[in-house]
């Protein structure tokens, strides 16, 4: 069982580790996907590897998709191998769970309008715009899609990502 | 459902947060306690507040004492406060996780000797010489007591946290 994760350096790190060693403690191998494979660092310092560049990813491998927050989201937004990623895990339905400023990259792969969604309070007026139905709630599940507002949702995110995983 | 957590300034972060947040989600509410009830923070730079001092815990409301690692062991190994609390717990079998720096504060409290356990790579020799059988491994299952020796032995700590919770 694999589990995929897209970021970068800035990536808010509680928000990376904690889904990673949640992900792992059910026996998922998580692989990190970066613009380059190599050491990325978080906003406080941590390290983790990423084993793959965003080139190098088989969506099809994966039974999860997970977009941390921090930094990182509005770094990869733009590249449009990173938007083919996200729009391969929608078109199959596949679990995407994205948290913080995560929903940044849904948002540019055009994947969200119309979708029940949340975000960090600060991108909730571009989430609104981009068409989502933004709810303020520790979790909110859509189909497919599972999303958190910020490090202290962590307990609620991963808990849903669990789920929809023996799903 | 409550879960305790002995700490102080300098926790290594991921080692307080992603079990503190594993025990949110399985529905737990975690008391935090510090040599002072307020902000602690950790090596990192995150911040949790300690809503107890150690004078202020009544140990047989929980059904956990996680221990995180970094330099706050070693701030708090010498309190007796602490120590007693340490021992409330293993007097009755509850189970207590300690990873990382974190035995050290339960070699202080004089409650491993002749127990299996792990712990952080440079502590080793100190277990040792407490009278502990250190094992070289993720995570270690004594009876009550569980212990981990890094990060990167998060999920497996997390693991063995749930699972002595269900038993």
């Amino acid at each position: 069982m694999r589990a995929l994760i897209l970021s970068a350096d800035g990536f808010e790190d509680s928000e990376l580790l904690c889904p990673m060693y949640r992900l792992r403690e059910e026996g998922f191998q998580v692989d990190i996907a970066a613009p380059e494979w190599g050491e990325i660092k978080g906003k406080r310092g941590y390290t983790v590897t990423a084993n793959l560049s965003f080139d190098d990813v088989q969506s099809s491998g994966y039974k999860i998709l997970v977009i941390p927050g921090g930094k990182a989201p509005e770094a990869i937004r733009g590249i449009p191998r990173v938007q083919d990623i996200v729009k391969d895990f929608f078109k199959v339905q596949r679990p995407v769970a994205a948290i913080c400023h995560g929903p940044q990259v849904l948002i540019s792969a055009g994947v969200i309008q119309g979708r029940k969604a949340t975000g960090y309070k600060a991108i909730a007026g571009e989430m609104r715009a981009a068409g989502v139905e933004y709810v303020d709630a520790e979790v909110v599940v859509d189909g497919n899609l599972i999303t958190s507002r910020q490090p202290s949702d962590i307990p609620a995110f991963n808990r849903e990502i669990v789920t929809a995983l023996n799903t």
